[in-house]
């Protein structure tokens, strides 16, 4: 997706300041990529035989998506950034992400949606961290 | 929308911890009642003579509008509770409160949409405060 | 809600054309109610010791909750009404809240969360058929 | 976005009954992808010297990114699956993406993040009229 997101990026009217481009393309691919990942992990998770056992995972995937829905979302809005909202929000986004690897991580020898989700957590919660490390 | 919330709490099946109801509910409503104002005052804006000059106010809206949202959504689960995740959350959405009542409130005079906002992110900001200081 | 719907409503600064205020307030008001309660009854569900039961209900909750958050705020934007997208938005808000009232009614006796939530689908199932007939 | 879409849905613990997966697929990566670039169009256009002749234009980017969004998390879930609720939400969301598409293409000459928002939004409006039409 990130293709997608860097074309975008290009036609912006006006000066994207110093930001990171790649970094900044990155995360807001990661974050959309992880709200879907994690609305389907929800979703495998429900259908489980021991979702009984799973009610933390659907809980942590769902806010897990929505954050990274609205951090990606925001992340795309580059009229009058704001650095102060951008960090605040990119915190919320790596807290959640960390939350929601974690947990998926302890199902993921035995549920392969869990282990991708997983996966796509940590790669969030990294391109969170990478993109907050290059705001200075 | 404070009674709504209030008596879906009540039905929760589980012990909700030690958390402040009252605060709580209180927050929730505030949320989704600051995203659907802050969305109608972006589209206000927009259809203002002057929208060049509300370009950021828009921006700040649609923002405020999207990380309200999301916590209203987070902060009405119960399950499995993260007291990380829910104030890394809630310190993102008073910032963008205040950021967003911050710029409706200058053209507050001006325009009466952005006057009403400015109280709704207010009303919310503060919600987010009492609640963040509610949980020690 | 519907008094903070309205009052924003009024700071509309164009022209609203024929559509009837009290309905699309009301409308925009249970949309974004029966938002927040989907989300509670889906957590709700989600702590029950039968949750393997409620599989159903929690996942027609969350597609509920998506469609009435999104076609609250589509009502919330009155820039270049389209009419046709209106329409249609409405009647998947209607479906979904359809399906989710009669599927919260099965466990209303047991489950209050779902009684409660079984009415505000209800309600918002009803205004956006009331504002579907308003629009001719 | 679909390969990572895919990966989950292969993961899926339940069957998926008769739905062709790659149309599903391919539908909901395109959901994703235009919710990402419509929001940030609508961000791109609010930058523009000639912003208040695009006030449409943002309107129906901000619609559109939101059934998309709301579109591409319905069709990530699989758990007991309601087609009349799939079919009436794929139809609105087609009819946004349509609606968008003829917006931003009038734009596409002057604006190069119209004309590539025009393909994404032709591209999901496509998705979701093939995925319609396998439902049968």
């Amino acid at each position: 997706m990130t293709d997608h997101v860097t074309s975008m990026l290009k036609t912006y009217p006006k000066d994207l300041g110093g930001v990171d481009k790649e970094k900044l393309a990155a995360c807001i691919a990661a974050c959309f990529e992880c709200a879907q990942t994690c609305t389907a992990c929800a979703d495998a998770c429900l259908s489980e035989d021991m979702v009984a056992e799973l009610a933390k995972c659907i809980r942590t995937n769902l806010d897990c998506a929505d954050i990274c829905a609205t951090t990606g979302k925001i992340l795309s809005r580059h009229t009058r950034y704001d650095a102060n909202l951008t960090r605040t929000v990119l915190e919320a986004c790596r807290t959640a992400c960390q939350a929601c690897a974690d947990e998926c991580n302890k199902h993921a020898d035995m549920h392969e949606h869990c282990r991708i989700c997983a996966e796509a957590c940590r790669r969030c919660e990294q391109a969170c961290a990478d993109l907050i490390a290059s705001l200075g």
